[in-house]
């Protein structure tokens, strides 16, 4: 949560080539709870442990990708505000009346320089996490039910002009630099990790030419150990994995990168260092870039440059 | 960090009977790194990955118990405002002048009406965490001397007024309320747990009649794996446990509650949900408190209520 | 293990008061398999992992115990050698035929100074564990159901006159002793622990007055992790908790002790250190057997003492 | 331990192409304990937890590789018994003096068909762990110090004749096969994993042109925790890192495998099943062998097959 109001990660959009397919995989492989269908046919996910009504939302489509990641901001008054602000910066926006989304609020939609589309919006349904909040467990039988993230963390997002997002985040949203990577010439960012509070990174973004492409979303794991039955679940499903487990040198968390049934890559995610917004920005040296990626095998993987949604 | 810019608990200062041996208890066992050492005799502690000068300083006296609780504020402009903002609410403030801590700026100091006293400050000299901004490791070779917690994370403080001091907090410094047990007859709050950003507590209170006890400072360990080799330093330095290891129900973290060598309690904690300052509260009934405390044996422990320093 | 062809503990037949109360609790709290049920009316378990048909048994009965523990042998030649070597050291046994049991074999009962009840038998049929032997998963979905330990482990057994179990064990079993705690008065061994191979201890007794009870049959878990998670679902379903979870400074291994409905104690038991039969034994004096017991807590509660079915 | 009185893999002479820098990096960066140097120049050192004088002996060498492997038996009955049975199996077999290796009895040495030279031998001094053996703590310091692994777990041997192989550790020296991967054919094994106890392995075998190849000698973790450390602790030295961390699908245990300076590949393993000999071995098909080696990313790595020393 930044300074600003903006709270978290709220929604993703993603596009799929096979719904049904997809379902079966974010709800028995993943284990996201499916909480809804709209008119439109997208199908509405959320982690167990969330309490808003939705976090992942698909829907069927030519090709796979990141339709608009949303950011849950405090109130209606902060959400009037930022819009504001955002256009004040020069930034056009738009307003999707309540109601487009299930249990969703009114939108504020604006397109970044890399080609993403982002959303900001002050309201949507608690659903709660399935445990009373009255003498509460620690955890409900969902947490065994397929991988069982706990909630979504944030995405990687590839596009043009980075540096532009990262003025707008910095000096708009209030978000703040936590990481980077140097370009190969040193002279500037080829990839940023920026947080709106007390996360390693709500969001990041990688300077790439074509534009609004997904790297990926991520989700948070409780623990190593859960990140090593994560890996299990996707090889018993004969999920495609990317990269890991292992550790990031970069932000130190520890990860899985694989890919769902239509190429959309995601991550199962744990840990990672704690910043506060004095934090001084950590810095990779592209050479040393494998290190940040892959930390045991300090390995550039391939893919993980060239391979999008 | 809260939306007002207070960011996070940034130093407790805590009386020691015996200076060297607490020196060598919090250095050897607990496993902090000494920064400095001041005129008044006071020894200045930091977590190994925390980045500012100290976070917990000891001074010998003839009894045991906390001096004050800081808080690390924004900026200077913040910490004017705070003051400001106290004073309107018809809160008395002090101002210490820079450097009467070592390497720390200039302080607003105040009484709660549970009489525990309290700091906000903007600026702390950054010593880093010895690891440096330039491709990262993980971890430093700290990491392996003693119990080495990660940061000083929470503090839970037993006084009077418990009511009046959640409205200083959530209507002046902008924290919000996470979790509360009921008192017995339902009524009121026994103990509240109260956040300023996205950790499950920043800090805690318990209705007491004694003003201005400490019940115990927190520090954060990585993992559960973690905790269990705290307990295995305590006892391999007979350090008198009280709780744990086991599970809060409360905040579901988990913990181990042992007092230094002076009798101030501290915790080893690890996990914890993740709030947002929109979630609901959660509410313990006081005849299900024991759960709460030590959520697998579900054990009201007399110490936890009786014993503070 | 043993030289001798002692391989594990194979089956525990324990006494309960309310058999589908029991049912309840070891299938869905617990989380073992049931089997099979035969005409007398006992109900068969096994762990998720096991091959063997079964390794926990329970009937109806008026009061709370131990009937007998099994020990799988390696053939019947090892069967009939072993039983000519306990009549031989002066042990009288008893033949039960095949059968008696549900998918077991001969079984050669004899009793122990002790009081208890043992049985080895070389025949039982495989089942399985749910994976195939053909490219197999780490796991199977039984993993999640319950606590779901991996296999019976040991059992604790109180009862008079160890020094001559302990001979039957090493002298003509093939066990050796791993650690032991001394008596007050430091002449003789107040309680010890058995191998028969490369875990810390197969079975383990203390002296008791009276013969034949049950301290706790143990199962082990995978992981620290997996011991919190035992301890929430205890929790959960108002399981009484006796100690833990911490670790034992006997063994080193990590446990909690609880109650099933009956008054049975039973464990959740992980890691221990690795012995051979060529290890020196290790000994904890009485007045430091808290630590033994309780390694952060170093405390010796009175209920381990005491407390027996 | 086998009924044959095989207790445990015991000890690996390892061929290093820089004395002094191999000492640096088992000692500081695996985290051995050095326990002496012979007059020929030789190395030895042992895992922390071990009690034996020592198990991973180096020497310099033009070539990387191993000497020989050692298996310690239960004493000089057993290892006269065992020399007589190969024998009569048609092994020849060798004595090599007590004292040749420090602190080492009389060994008999052995070639296999494989091209790999085995030894048995029945007397290492015990210098113990580091820990009393009254009233022991659960670890020492030497855990802190770097990789730090409890024990020599196991070793892979690439060469010729493993059919031959199997049946000299399965028919002579008691031991029994735990997994196997097929040929491609399907009409025999491409690798052999055999116990002689109660270990998921004690060495394992795979077919390859060239005799006496060293795939990896293996050390033990405490939890899949260690392990992470474990990659933590090999980029921070820059150790080439081969695979992981990931989880076998093989054994289920998790892994590391990286090379030490001089090429000879060594693993960080925890966990694996426990199996009996009364077991039915577990088989994997040579087209799904990259899940069997790589469980979450089912990719066979090229190195595994072709990168021996």
């Amino acid at each position: 949560m930044a300074m600003t109001g903006v709270l978290r990660p709220g929604h993703a959009q993603v596009r799929v080539l096979d719904l049904e397919e997809s379902v079966h995989f974010y709800r028995d492989v993943l284990g996201l709870v499916e909480t809804g269908r709209d008119a439109t046919g997208r199908v509405y996910f959320k982690c167990w442990d969330e309490r808003d009504h939705s976090s992942y939302v698909i829907r069927q489509a030519d090709s796979a990708g990141l339709d608009f990641f949303g950011w849950r901001v405090l109130d209606k008054a902060t959400l009037d505000r930022l819009d504001a602000d955002l256009q004040a910066y020069g930034i056009k926006t738009e307003r999707i009346p309540a109601g487009e989304m299930l249990e969703t609020g009114e939108r504020v939609r604006f397109t970044l320089p890399s080609g993403h589309v982002m959303e900001l919006y002050a309201e949507k349904t608690k659903v709660g996490n399935g445990i009373p909040l009255v003498n509460p467990a620690p955890w409900s039988k969902a947490r065994d039910h397929g991988i069982a993230p706990i909630r979504l963390d944030h995405a990687l997002l590839y596009g043009p002009n980075v540096a532009e997002v990262q003025k707008i985040f910095t000096e708009v949203l209030g978000f703040y630099l936590v990481e980077r990577v140097l370009t190969p010439d040193g002279n500037g960012n080829a990839a940023i990790w920026l947080s709106c509070g007390q996360k390693v990174h709500d969001v990041a973004f990688a300077e790439y030419p074509e534009p609004g492409k997904l790297h990926h979303c991520s989700f948070l794991m409780e623990s190593w150990d859960q990140v090593l039955r994560a890996g299990d679940i996707m090889s018993m499903n004969t999920v495609p994995v990317d990269i890991g487990p292992t550790r990031h040198g970069v932000t130190r968390g520890c990860t899985i990168y694989a890919w769902d049934p239509s190429g959309n890559r995601f991550e199962t995610f744990f840990g990672g260092h704690l910043p506060y917004p004095d934090y001084e920005t950590m810095t990779w040296t592209f050479d040393n870039f494998g290190q940040g990626l892959d930390y045991p095998q300090r390995k550039l993987h391939e893919t993980f440059l060239t391979v999008v949604s």
